[in-house]
């Protein structure tokens, strides 16, 4: 055991999570009639961004575009970081080619192409980042868009 | 590769991952006012239910009371059970002994004897199990709270 890490640790350990090639993030949302959604997708990380490319027509995309908020993690639950995001932008997966070029670099897919697809993009406001119990205290490491080191 | 797995080979996979010592299960659920909330849990499958333990008060506790119902997840991203969820009982954790030793010998730790912490107790209805995309077809296990295999 190292003890608890640092807030400048835990902030970079996070963005090199995010940025891993291949990873996935849990997507949970709400509908409008107040039911929980909660889907696993391949994550990329663009321009501080969260992009994940899914069916326009999807639970998770419809839940996102009613409510505007999800609730997202990235690791494992040992490892974890958990999100408080918005949706900034949606956009159909070929209409976006920056976009386009950069998701297809870190996931393990290419869903240009693929019709009906949309990219969906979301901010971060809130993060918290801890492995086990004892780093419960000091997890924030982000809180209105501000990273907190 | 192997294929995708049979249906019986998922059944028992799942059930397999679901009784492994100190896993994890990823609960989502809504609030009343249509805020999702997502958090890892340890669990423990007790009597084909999912147990989790936490404080009382905890957001995911208080919205499981409000609206019944969550979506759960159990597994790696690539290798994944979810489950959607009933909330059948919740039980301060000193009053049943015996989800308390069933809870204890499963999960990472002992809620026995922490203040305001209760066991909620959750029946599975619907369980979709799938690793890659190749088993994306077939991933329903069970439906209307039964198996179908």
């Amino acid at each position: 055991m190292t003890g608890p890490r640092d807030a400048a640790t835990r902030k970079a350990d996070t963005l090199r999570m995010w940025a891993t090639p291949e990873i996935d993030v849990w997507v949970a949302t709400a509908s409008p009639e107040g039911e929980a959604h909660l889907v696993p997708l391949s994550l990329a990380w663009v321009e501080e961004r969260f992009v994940v490319a899914l069916q326009a027509s999807a639970r998770t995309a419809r839940d996102l575009r009613a409510n505007g908020r999800a609730r997202l993690a990235v690791g494992p639950t040992r490892d974890v970081t958990m999100i408080d995001a918005v949706l900034e932008r949606e956009v159909p997966v070929s209409e976006d080619a920056g976009l386009g070029v950069a998701y297809a670099a870190q996931a393990d897919w290419d869903p240009r192409g693929s019709d009906g697809y949309v990219f969906l993009v979301l901010r971060p406001e809130r993060v918290q980042a801890w492995r086990e119990a004892d780093e419960i205290a000091g997890r924030t490491v982000m809180r209105r868009r501000s990273w907190l080191v």
